[in-house]
């Protein structure tokens, strides 16, 4: 589905052509993901990493050093591109609007979104101020405005640090005030939400350009793993067309309502009464989106691409009926190179997509796809390869619990 | 379509485990769309480019700069790969030998392979020696066999120069010898062949693991202008099952039989009462399987390259019962962004892949692909997209005539 809601009368001149040069802050997978298709379009990707051994870096032809929360680092990049976008929302603010205000490169999302996604107080009053479904959610800014919460809720509730999470990290149930007094004391003030008791998740991604032309993918169903994205079904299962219509309405609405350029990720709870409350925003590529890459008419990383060049979107129509993404987390295979000849061998459909990343333990290192028509069948044999590839092909076809570890995507 | 013969008895030592360091001998547009799929399967690629601003060199991360036939060029390429591959067929037969007979890297397809892609008349010598259908052809060592060819096949013939042809380069069609006489002059030999009456050209591509594992893709048809690939329908149109896997059969049986490591591409006249003629062979990425990259499961790319680093081959379902494909030849307009903007408005289905060169007429610069039900459908729209990208969004709907020129790919 697709709107196209009338251009902002005054755009900035640096709006009116398509972008050809893109320097992407941040240097993990995404920024990777998003090099086979820049290459493809015939775009320019500069990308910003902290070192040149990480993920995207080893690859990119184009690299510059430099930190993320560096002004003069992120002001290099901008000053060499025509438009700014992001491997993760950890760039400051600041460094943005600055960017942004003197015009020295597009950025995309621009700060007035993007900090929608860096701080979900912001967030939260944002969505709630729009009307726009949200779990129960309180400011607290001290123990005692804490406790109150807790009692309104009914003595338990999920605190998070407004800035800075990601995955996991930065998301704690609590029963008692004194169990989030440290974040108080490093954050100032966090959100506290009520446990929603969900039946499952879901995520809505869209893309939108900077004239407001916008697109919906099919929405997913995702299972998390410890905080960490684990499996993906597109589309949900069971979810009718009416309403994927209404999520896709409704992360539409979000981009729009925030302004948004590029992927929107909307991840929702749905609960028992069909309802969906809005749980976390991402203003990138996501790993919810992950199966479009081979799943979709446009993958994601294109898509990003296309809405941050300011380019015509593409066609968001899946390719088969059903995919499966299954998220590759480090294993017990230090070489992934044994099991993933093993998985391409048992499974000649599979789509092995790898990182370049180091092994942890729990480490997002890679993801698969398959297309077809059944579900089960597919994340059946997704997992088969999941656990040869990241446990190696003697490891046996035990199922490993990954612990999450690090990476802020 | 699949067969697997036995592996045999004493594989090199490099070919023993999958290679991880992947070189390319020359750095055009096949070695850019090589690219993409070495990030997703996290292969190291390194291009040998003439100039640091070649189509792949550009995008590629690690680039070394050298001729094709400078022998200490490629072997420096081959000292820090597992395995070396080609762009293009043009590496001198000697120089691959010593690389693989001295081991230094695992060269992908051999030299023992790749002569019959490099030299038209070793190949028709072998391909008639091993009783494969070959249009009837002559050896030409001086005027007076020319002429006595001329008499036999009714005094038309195709005249080529075995080696360094491509495109419509080192073709001639003579009536009278001494429209040859320059050639004979600087290449001593000359292969004539009759001028088969074909009703349509098809090409059939697989793909073969060192080991002898190989997998074939849809026989598609294609449509050549001036000498120059124009125009893909996969799979081509009216050519029954049986017929489909007979071609199959022949390229497999080429592969097998040559000892093709890597993807071959059996180009091929069909005739009017049905039989098919090998008109060429190449060992790599071919134009004709461009389609592949985004209408079949495993795209040509990353079939190639996992062919050459011996990994499993992947599936060649197509994703969609029609895929077309047509090259983008250089026209009227300079710069390709406001045509490529203005075609993927019109059209959100279409696939944009740009080469990253400078427009000269008739100069390849991309192609574009579209998946559907219904071929002329397809080939309208993707030819309205390629006027659109090659003469601007300004210049109308009026075909232009692109004249070949070149890249020998």
């Amino acid at each position: 589905m697709s709107s196209t809601p009338p251009r902002p009368a005054q755009p900035a001149a640096f709006e009116e052509a398509p972008a050809r040069r893109i320097g992407v802050v941040g240097a993990g997978q995404l920024a990777r993901m998003m090099l086979g298709p820049a290459i493809e379009l015939g775009l320019d990707l500069e990308v910003l990493a902290t070192a040149p051994e990480e993920s995207a870096a080893a690859v990119a032809a184009t690299v510059r050093l430099g930190r993320h929360d560096d002004e003069q680092a992120v002001r290099g990049l901008a000053d060499g591109v025509d438009a700014l976008t992001f491997d993760h929302e950890h760039v400051p603010t600041a460094i943005l609007e600055g960017i942004a205000g003197e015009g020295l490169a597009a950025v995309r999302p621009g700060p007035g979104a993007l900090v929608h996604a860096q701080d979900k107080l912001v967030m939260r009053e944002r969505l709630t101020a729009l009307g726009h479904p949200c779990p129960r959610w309180w400011r607290i800014g001290s123990l005692a405005a804490l406790e109150q919460a807790l009692a309104e809720a009914g003595g338990r509730l999920v605190v998070k640090t407004p800035r800075g999470g990601y995955d996991a990290h930065g998301v704690r149930i609590v029963e008692a005030a004194e169990e989030a007094e440290d974040w108080l004391g490093t954050h100032g003030e966090l959100l506290a939400e009520e446990l929603v008791p969900f039946t499952r998740e879901l995520s809505a991604q869209v893309a939108r350009r900077p004239g407001g032309e916008a697109s919906a993918y099919p929405v997913v169903q995702s299972l998390q793993k410890d905080g960490v994205c684990y499996e993906v079904v597109a589309p949900a299962p069971g979810l009718d067309d009416a309403a994927q219509q209404r999520i896709q309405t409704l992360a539409l609405a979000i981009a729009e309502d925030l302004g948004v350029t590029g992927m929107l990720a909307v991840e929702l709870f749905e609960t028992a009464d069909g309802r969906v409350l809005v749980n976390e925003l991402a203003m990138r590529p996501h790993n919810t989106g992950h199966w479009s890459m081979d799943g979709a008419v446009t993958g994601q990383f294109e898509q990003h691409l296309r809405a941050v060049a300011d380019l015509p979107l593409g066609a968001t129509a899946p390719l088969a009926p059903v995919a499966v993404m299954v998220n590759l987390l480090g294993g017990s295979a230090e070489d992934l190179a044994p099991g993933t000849a093993a998985a391409l061998d048992e499974e000649p459909q599979l789509k092995v997509h790898l990182y370049g990343k180091s092994v942890r333990p729990g480490r997002k290192i890679g993801h698969v796809t398959l297309l077809g028509d059944d579900a089960e069948d597919l994340l059946a044999r997704a997992h088969r390869a999941e656990r040869l590839i990241i446990d190696g092909p003697d490891a046996g076809a035990a199922p490993t619990a990954p612990t999450p570890e690090g990476d802020p995507r």
